[in-house]
């Protein structure tokens, strides 16, 4: 059978999957992302477990294609990476066709917020809805929007830039330059400033000792103290939720679809902020409250917030669906069926 | 030529215009909406009109059909009106049906504010971009989103309630039970209540008199005290400005659309509330910022923030566009050719 090849090349690792069109894992291989020696170095040890793996599997099937998912804003138009703060050295450099050179096939770059969305949409959350939203709630927030099966990447293939809606007007400063952005509020590294300001503040013993004591304070270590009753930890994942909660409520509004998915490394903390996010959707969106689960009949086109559900695997797939799904043609049989949502002006 | 009939359907006024299919107006009625005589009346003043139009027109060319713009939701389904607080008695009526069978003409019906937008993609501000987001600031705030040329209903019709976008987490209430929506800070209606809100903390002696003094106590009158120097009218406009900023700032960085159109009444109020409108865009968009009339070379993808072309009128025409463009199919020439923005999930 057919397969693609997926890569999620992060900041910290550097991850390569093998997978068929049916959406069955052959083989992943993960590798520290050695950023600080080059993107020369980094490209050598991507083109280097690309090669391995197509060669094993070359009695497979017809190798599709090879999708990347970076950080980053791509140019669609010339399949660079126009900036990217975790990958220094990668600006406008033609990542898309020096690979398609090395390696003889067809290459695909995307931005990773908008592979994991391509991944809940094939094989996650997202796989019986045409329409949705995608939150990827990591080191920083990103975003993905799915329209009518396919991704939206706007006019500069900038669409999706999530983590930058406003939801605080004179919140935290971000570092694109506003003031409460959603990714100020939810994100993993949020999430550990929060901790440090409720620690300065003398809020919290037991987080206090965590963060003298875990060599890695993380969102982790903050939410497991929040599980447990600590106080002033709950309060970190209530202001998580709210501020989700305030973002999706805004999309609710202005897109009326099906589907909003949390993902993302924060989404593992889903029951410590699955409330408070919630609370304000329903509370923001009369759309959500008229077409919420519980308010209407089984069948009836039902709003969904929900849980990503390939966890730090949908980038992945994501990426390797990317060169299966060009000019919009599918070749998987189950997740494109579904068109719910009319899109023409009259009906 | 053919042509045909657009109704916009307010709480005040009924209005009808025959226009041309290449957007010429042939002639414009309008009536007092006598609402508090019930339904049947409106009704029958709808068809008197139509008729009295239709039968005058009956050799300039064929009648396309008729639109109509209603206030409140449609259910796109069943072509009723799913609620709508101006039109008391007309919830779960079949308007579009009841007027079929008494006129022998197609009838699509349209919540007004998507007519507003489909006009000013038409023949206004939107008619050489594809995709845009319109907000009509009224007694209420209303939006529409048209993409790919067409409007986005999203799965109930309900897409495009850009009026109920959180601004301001912890502001004003709403009559949807929100805090801080769009529409308490930057309809006809908040202008009058922060103006009253003013003149009750004693801010400006202008204000109080012409509160006292003014038949109608209108965001016009306020939109005057303002060009004229007031502090507290100017005031008021910078919060409308701000409010609106926040809200299409937000838009931009999910959708990176080329173009947000600003438009209905309060937008006459263009220079008291453009620069701290575009501040706000600016401050809270990176995606404006590098894609800003200014920022981007000649003939470079840019974002525009503009005002409506067509005042009150975008409305009607765009009633008027909707029978033109059922499934999708156009006899425009002009409008509907440029497709700059990429759909498919990869290039």
């Amino acid at each position: 059978m057919s397969y693609a090849i997926g890569v999620d090349l992060g900041g910290t690792n550097l991850r390569i999957a093998a997978v068929e069109e049916r959406g069955t894992l052959l083989e992943k291989v993960t590798l520290g992302t050695q950023v600080q020696r080059g993107r020369e170095y980094v490209v050598g040890q991507m083109t280097d477990a690309i090669r391995h793996v197509t060669t094993k599997y070359q009695d497979h099937g017809k190798l599709i294609g090879i999708g990347i998912g970076v950080p980053g804003f791509i140019d669609m138009d010339t399949g660079t990476v126009r900036e990217s703060p975790n990958l220094p050295g990668w600006s406008n450099y033609p990542v898309h066709k020096d690979i398609e050179s090395r390696l003889g096939t067809k290459v695909i770059l995307e931005n990773d917020a908008n592979a994991a969305a391509m991944g809940e949409k094939w094989l996650g959350a997202g796989r019986d809805t045409d329409d949705m939203v995608m939150y990827t709630l990591g080191t920083g927030v990103g975003g993905g929007i799915i329209m009518a099966g396919r991704l939206w990447h706007g006019m500069n293939g900038m669409a999706g830039e999530l983590g930058h809606h406003t939801v605080l007007p004179d919140g935290h400063i971000c570092g694109c330059g506003n003031h409460g952005c959603l990714e100020q509020y939810a994100s993993a590294t949020a999430v550990v400033r929060m901790a440090r300001e409720a620690v300065a503040n003398g809020l919290s013993d037991a987080l206090a000792n965590a963060s003298r004591n875990d060599v890695e304070f993380s969102s982790k270590v903050i939410y497991q103290l929040a599980i447990q009753g600590d106080k002033a930890a709950q309060e970190i994942f209530n202001t998580v939720g709210h501020s989700i909660g305030i973002a999706v409520a805004n999309m609710v509004n202005a897109l009326n679809f099906p589907m909003y998915v949390i993902g993302g490394g924060v989404a593992s903390a889903w029951d410590a902020f699955h409330n408070p996010m919630m609370e304000e959707v329903r509370k923001r969106s009369f759309i959500y409250r008229v077409t919420a689960p519980e308010a209407v009949a089984a069948g009836q086109k039902r709003t969904i917030v929900t849980r990503a559900l390939l966890g730090g695997d949908a980038g992945l797939f994501g990426a390797a669906r990317l060169p299966m799904v060009v000019n919009g043609e599918s070749s998987a049989p189950a997740a494109q069926s579904k068109a719910d949502t009319p899109v023409a002006g009259t009906r």
